[in-house]
């Protein structure tokens, strides 16, 4: 059989339709024109859900993507009535659709939507207690204003830079943009603490906003009477930085142990971050009462 | 039915086998991790064949997709075997294959192999004799020295700047990058002409370093004895040149005859050209008289 399925347990509903490949034309293959959201989903129900279903929509509105956002949710409420285990960790891709040759969109298209449900394969929380080391990566993020902050589906910068290291003992790798700044991790946000500060990298040239990087800049910091700057980075701070920590929806808050050759450890300020997020994504899953969002 | 085909005349295999859709677990669409190629084909065959497999080759070294060579060509025969009518195009499409989650590639991975052989949907002669209109963009170019020049599937930036325009009298867009350099068109590659010399923008930071583009660097310039220069080019020399064109594969050369507001004739350097390709393109579907690429 020349053409294989997930390897993971997993349930995808592709347009409402049980299913478990796209047509070669989508447009999510040719050009990476598409977005997507992958969240955590625990016995309270997906975390933040509201805020990955809003940036989703924003992200869509940057790409000029409709969609239809009523059979989305209802696609996403079904596929949750499926679920076997929890956690379970649920991704939805949006495609611009299918096309016939060239670039230029179909401007009276909707989007293709791919929701995918599945086993979470892996437990983060020996990490969020123990801390991960991570290295800083050489492949450089490219700075493009059009493009920064979304979550899109043209992501070989990432993938070039997790191709750079192989050792299993290390969790993530940082990176970095051409000017030199400090952007995010290849698949998280990062956070530094400077007497008592909260400080992550500005995203406005490159990078993702992450859910858990709008909520602790949005949420956590007025809950915990921290204050937290968005502003550029340069990466000497990484050296001297009091603490250090990776975030992202699927694995909450890593506290960083050691970056390079440098050991950190584990600080007040991290650990009052997790707990408020352990905090607020209790209560994200219900739909009723979401957090807002800017 | 809720999953559409293509609505082209169209054949493609997939790791060899007739099919028309893909694992949504394919890196692909998760990623845009892969490359791809288009070229024309007509009764002499596909045409620069030979030039296409070696930037393909060059593009996967890139990128570390390891691939089979061997059953891509055979799966090549088979499907130019199966060609209705000419001339057509042929697509091919390199993945890094599935995934589980996460950005990391397993590099015991072979590339997922998409062939595609479709119709001509356009005739492009009309253009190449009376030349286009084409428009300056405003969608900046990502600089990323790592992917500049390679065909991958990461093309937001392309899918944005056609979105700039519906005007179908307008042909083509050209792009700057984000210093304002000029690096190409959406979909072609681009050259001057400034007093006898033939000029186009260096690619190493941004762009797709196109077949036409490399066949005129390497082949028409000696054959017509010009001097072609490939160098950074500002964008105040589009307002001055004596001559500018486009090119890729599918479209040969389309000579430009208006650029925003200035209208400009079609000159005879660019019909040399014109001349150069036509004549070498007629012998490049013969794949056992290679021209030789750098």
């Amino acid at each position: 059989m020349a053409i294989q399925g997930p390897s993971i347990e997993a349930v995808t509903l592709i347009d409402g339709v049980a299913a478990d490949s796209i047509p070669v034309t989508d447009r999510g293959l040719s050009y990476g024109d598409g977005l997507f959201e992958t969240m955590r989903v625990d016995h309270q129900g997906p975390q933040f859900y509201r805020q990955h279903l809003q940036r989703l929509q924003q992200g869509c509105q940057r790409l000029a993507i409709s969609y239809h956002a009523g059979l989305l949710e209802q696609e996403l409420e079904l596929v949750l009535g499926m679920l076997l285990e929890r956690p379970a960790i649920l991704k939805i891709v949006l495609t611009r659709g299918g096309t016939t040759r060239g670039y230029r969109p179909d401007t009276t298209q909707t989007a293709r939507r791919i929701v995918t449900l599945s086993t979470a394969l892996t437990d983060p929380r020996p990490q969020q207690l123990q801390g991960v080391a991570v290295r800083s990566c050489q492949t450089p993020m490219s700075i493009n204003p059009l493009l920064a902050g979304v979550k899109h589906l043209n992501r070989l910068e990432n993938v070039l830079a997790r191709a750079e290291w192989s050792d299993p003992s290390i969790a993530e790798g940082l990176l970095f943009d051409s000017a030199g700044q400090l952007i995010e991790g290849t698949m998280s946000n990062v956070f530094l603490v400077e007497r008592g500060t909260v400080y992550t990298p500005d995203l406005s040239g490159s990078g993702v906003a992450g859910i858990i990087r709008s909520v602790i800049i949005n949420h956590c910091a007025e809950a915990l009477n921290l204050k937290v700057c968005v502003e550029p980075v340069l990466p000497d701070r990484l050296h001297s930085a009091d603490e250090l920590f990776v975030c992202n929806s699927v694995i909450g808050i890593w506290p960083v142990i050691k970056l390079d050759r440098r050991r950190l450890a584990v600080g007040p300020v991290t650990r009052r971050l997790q707990q408020c997020i352990q905090s607020l994504s209790a209560s994200s899953g219900n739909a009723s009462q979401p957090l807002s969002m800017p």
